[in-house]
């Protein structure tokens, strides 16, 4: 037996953060707030808490109902509530990096959930040695609090901003004191964070669907440089400085976030749907039915369909009980493991002519496999259709991108990538398609176009 | 917090036997084979192994992939292997009743993996227990495990026909001993069972979806009151009297069984789209989209769609790394704790008049939290249309069904029940309908009907 | 790094059952009771419970703290309760096997708790599987419930008397049905069962010492071939037919038996001291000072010291928090392994000829290192004395013993086991003299002498 | 049921650190001293390994051999180890303030395991977070590691010296860096640390005992104010500033350290022996036997019937497999619930005058129950006589001390302790006999004399 992976990009966080005036009730709300952007991050999870103006922290290797079980929960009352899911976990022996981090300084204790990748770090953290600053672990989050501590001359917003003003990259932080919670996103935007009402009190979360679970309302995005002050019910805004132009993350609307979020105006849904008529304009197909790969090849596989007229039909199951790494035989003869995973449905594809329907393609490794088993089903011909452009650079922003050379697009044309996945055709939407799709212009596309919004 | 559980019935059991001449990769194939049974029962997994002629077991509590890890699955080598997945664990203290089950008598040991339930288990208890027989556990499977040991007299295909007349109920029944694997399917066809091959060797699995998983073929299914004994490759099969009349569950079609699965010539997937269509005739609606309620409402919804020309959008997400049961929070105002589970994307039904459908209703708690987080995204109709007829009944043949006065169609008209849910509309598929979309009328639709197959 | 085991021979269990008439605390006094007996057996331990006449059973591997612990106890309210703990853990699979097995059959549940073992087990086994009994387990006490179960015509004291006359070997056995709890001790009285007082309850253990630690009193020994029946406290004992000579182990006395538990009118401390004097007398030294090995060679160091005037001195530190099993370095050059639980005080035997005094020797793998040890810390001369006669044969009635070419004393003459350990001077008790010691001669000294009390 | 805990002073930690020069052993070699030293700390255990200049840490909750199982042992490969046990585990949520700590700093990486406590911690902490220096803990080993790291401008040795000109209380510390080992004890030498030989490499530790483990031997103590330095194989001693007059915790000879270890000339043993003959002669008795409370009370029993001339009889049982802390009944009418740990031998102590032997009291409430025990067992009188003056006093210098008013000797008179505790009569050592004991004044006697050698 041998494990894989399925082929896609991963982020590398979520972050949460919660106040709820005159209630106790914060640590359940960002729970449960949690829970819903588990997609952003399975390794690990988090939840600080302040009671009393005093800070604890719950955290784990684990899924967040795994780490913050009801038992656990029924403990926690707070009128503040800090949390974090993560993707990659960083460890060093047992040591667990999850987050959120919790330090204490001269001015009390300081909780900080980061999401996202600085390019500065290594420089910073020189830097801040050389000046004596000591450092537990080799996370970019503990630069980061170690820069808002350096900077805490008694206000804290102030101190969150000058740290903006030292570090370079793409993230969404939401800090927690002893009497308040913190957002701030980066100057161009990369990174999504969102502010919601909760009730009488206020929440800060990487995505929108975040507030829907805890039964509140999204009111508005941050906006790049934006850092959101909240105490006592009292929401403060101050602009730290955002770039001329922002740049988004165009990949959140391809893959990442939720279907059910809107980021920066655009509901995520809404964007693959048109991204899948946008790429049955561009590359049309006269096959009998268009199918999905699940769940997120789902909303861009009904946009070609409503594009093209041909028939959408769900002919991939995907195995619920199995996660994104499983085990898969050896001895499998055909290239089908991964039908412990997925498996098409044979009266469904039998005989025709199908247009197979994802939102990228990293390696290639999992898609070649998935056509191997629809032909095996009795397709007549499968023409896959792909709703980014190819993916080709490192992405220097809090995603987890291979080596460049493992993109299958790096190493082969279209037409030999096709060949390779054995796809009778094979189209990418193009990269103003997509743009396109998000309505703009103002979104980082490095991943497909290797032009970056800051030196890296 | 409260703990809350979506509403459906459940499946009690999946089962599947593995003979892999000349290998001894059975245990691998059928721990493969019991992931693509896992939608058939969570609770507990068990795999029981022949080597060389001597039967062990590895049963616990736990989904496939905890109980049988990669490193247990390493160490397990055997030409034969027998698993078991459950929904329901009974238990007496710590003891865990995950099966198989096996037993050590006369003729040496044998394991049993039984799906379903039988209606005279007392009256066989009984009589066995005043002829000395002694029991470790209150289960069916143990039950028929001794009736097969008390009639072996050399024969275990005559043991287990004999067992066949004297148990009365709806099973498919999978056992091991040392030299062969043997599968049963009740007379009436109650409970799905198919013969698979894999590669030289032979399997038997409650769904064909398993044979696809372990990269085999699907032969056929077992006729109702069919014994098939496999050993050494050599497939015989013996007819232990089949009713005059078959009677498979319907409701594996609704919801039980895989969409990938073809039973009894039906494949699910089929069945259920072409129910919706029927649904869209016999129940229709002028709304602007059909939406399903995921995963098991949207063939049918898709159906629906095409019977009645209303564009299909998947406008509800699912959150996948929740389980079927899981927290709520208390201090929700609104009737919005499904929406852990279950988020609608606003821009979808926003203005939009709506048509919901869904496989089946038991009590209606669950449909009516959906319903009322539709409206709150802005649905300006809710047009609710399920594809199994009302539930009004008991199942004694292996679902688990609530008391007959928590089926919310025992207390309430249809109009009653719109009501209750919030509906604009409500309309079921009839019993004849759902007999269309079958194809025929072999079926048991003892849950809609109150019509059985067997007095009970 | 290897795994080593101090060289001791070990018991295979310890059983008690509690009835408190009137109270519920019947699972809280056997989980005390059972913790009293955790010395008999460390790999599993289990507790089955009545109440309102219906039996439950919690058991799992591990001590009986890490199975029972303080929120299950809180748990559990019966009248009456039947404990186990156990040594060797039979396992197939991942079946546990640990005790108390509760069965059904005709007459309702039975719980049953073994201790010892029969030698006649298979062809009780052969004869039942022929009648069409089934068994789960490879257990002597499954074997035994299935006779209780097969005799009870309703009187459950004469199905245990016919069983004890099916039955050979050495046993202690305690039962518990819907009303009453009862015990059963062989017929040469092998292995030790006593009858205390809890209040207005009754309970029945292996030895005095769980009385002490259930807060109760010691009554008396269970007689040989006894059953004692106890139903709303009253006691009813009834005789199954005595030996007409008894055999109770004298193992117990020489290593097994707690020091605060007396068995059949001796106390197992008493005895320990006494066999020390004895020896002194049999195997005088003149050296400067006796060290025991702790724990259980102390009492017969006092003994020696006492009786041969040399003071005792506990030169021998054993550290606590490593079990009789444990990890020993590879590098090591010189024999000091066992120092991770063993450790010389240097000080105190430097320049000592010393007397070293100790239980038993079985393979001698550990007292060779001992030796070693005491040496290495300075002493001048170690003689080594033994409290019982060299072990040189396999143990029929619950003792776990190695191969008989194993224990040093059948490959070697006493000088040459001298040679061996590398002790200045080797003396063992005579058989006579551990008699002696017990003030006796019904006893059984199988492993010492051959000679056992029933044809094996 | 209620949790109690054995009466007693605990220690907070022990340390140990291991170059082993051209071998990649350490850490299986610093295992082992851990295991030795586990008596100093039972709550958590932890282990820093270089490995080529790489430093990775193994820490967590439990006894040393559940932290550093087999499986971990074989994968930890380096030439230094760093190894620390400790008893109370500050938390914060689900953090675990085990230790070693490890740092990167400007220099690199540094791994601190501190045993101990200082008096001066408030103050330092709120310079340095004054200064910008930012706290992940509350512990004092963080703000050690933190001065060092500081003071670190090249000459490790002499940070550590400079730390110690800074920090004020009693300590013993052992660093790791990439390239070297370096244990440090207090100028005044409150807490033991002691240098050792492995082979061709160096040990240092808390206790003597460790170097037995690990199969090595004792060189010396470090004198107070001493910093050894090992590098490659070559010891560097500095001296950081002895206080004028040692002050060695005497406590350690009474209860907390092993009796196998020798601490600065004195054999631990021998303190305790040499304190019972004293308290014989100081309080003497004309009982029948003297027992003592095992395991610490036991060589002061042997010294004290070494005095008396009185036989000494080992008649308390203690229950092995329950720790310090345990469970016991709360419907025990008599104050006998310790007996789960502890259980008198009756026929020793039956009808006689004991004199009963115990190291030290604290609360008094352990003792109230074992004489309770002894008395139930049929003792005519219990005379209780303590090898260490009373205890009235806060130890500030790294003992876990209760509140001065929960000191029995603090709200008592020695005859009211006498009438509390049930004891015939009660007689303590006087301080000059326990100095008279250690042949010496060189000791803090702060728990009993309220002096300290520090101002608190």
């Amino acid at each position: 037996m041998v494990i894989i992976t399925l082929d896609k990009l991963v982020e590398e966080c979520g972050v949460v953060a919660v106040e709820l005036k005159g209630t106790r009730e914060a640590a359940e709300a960002a729970f449960f707030g949690l829970t819903g952007l588990q997609h952003r991050g399975q390794q690990s999870a988090g939840l600080a808490l302040c009671s009393d103006g005093a800070i604890t922290c719950y955290k784990d290797l684990g899924l967040v109902t795994d780490v913050l079980d009801e038992k656990i929960l029924t403990l926690l009352l707070g009128e503040r509530a800090l949390g974090h899911v993560k993707y990659g976990t960083s460890s060093e022996g047992f040591q667990i990096f999850a987050q959120p981090l919790v330090i204490n300084y001269k001015n009390g204790s300081l909780a900080t959930a980061f999401s996202g990748a600085l390019v500065n770090s290594r420089e910073l953290r020189n830097k801040m040695e050389d000046d004596g600053v000591i450092f537990s672990t080799k996370s970019d989050c503990e630069i980061v609090a170690a820069l808002v501590a350096r900077h805490d001359k008694g206000d804290i917003t102030e101190a969150v901003k000058k740290t903006m003003n030292t570090i370079k990259g793409g993230y969404a932080i939401c800090f927690m004191t002893g009497d308040a919670i913190i957002g701030a996103r980066d100057p161009f935007g990369l990174r999504p964070l969102a502010l919601g009402k909760l009730g009488d009190g206020y929440a800060i979360a990487s995505e929108s669907c975040a507030f829907d679970v805890m039964d509140g309302e999204f009111i508005r995005d941050l906006k790049p440089g934006e850092v959101v002050h909240i105490k006592d019910g009292v929401v403060t805004s101050t602009d730290a400085g955002a770039a001329p132009v922002g740049a988004l993350c165009s990949f959140e609307y391809v893959y990442f976030a939720r279907p059910d979020s809107t980021i920066d105006g655009n509901n995520v849904y809404d964007v693959r749907e048109t991204a899948g008529k946008i790429l049955a304009r561009e590359e049309p197909s006269n096959a009998d039915i268009v199918i999905g790969v699940p769940d997120s090849g789902t909303p861009a596989a009904i946009g070609f369909s409503v594009g093209s007229g041909i028939p959408y039909r769900p002919a991939l199951i995907k195995n619920k009980y199995i996660g994104r790494t499983f085990i898969e035989p050896t001895q499998s003869q055909r290239e089908a493991g991964v039908r412990i995973k997925l498996n098409p449905i044979g009266s469904i594809v039998k005989g025709k002519s199908v247009v197979l329907v994802d939102d990228s393609i990293v390696r290639g490794t999992t898609m070649r496999k998935i056509i191997t088993l629809i032909r095996g089903a009795g397709a007549k011909e499968v023409h896959l259709r792909i709703t980014s452009p190819p993916i080709r650079n490192t992405c220097y922003f809090g995603v987890d991108t291979p080596d460049r050379k493992d993109f299958i697009a790096n190493s082969s044309t279209v037409d030999q990538i096709r060949e390779t996945l054995g796809a009778d055709s094979l189209g990418f939407i193009s990269t103003e398609g997509l743009l396109e799709s998000l309505g703009g212009t103002e979104y980082c596309t490095g991943c497909f176009s290797g032009v970056y919004p800051i030196d890296v």
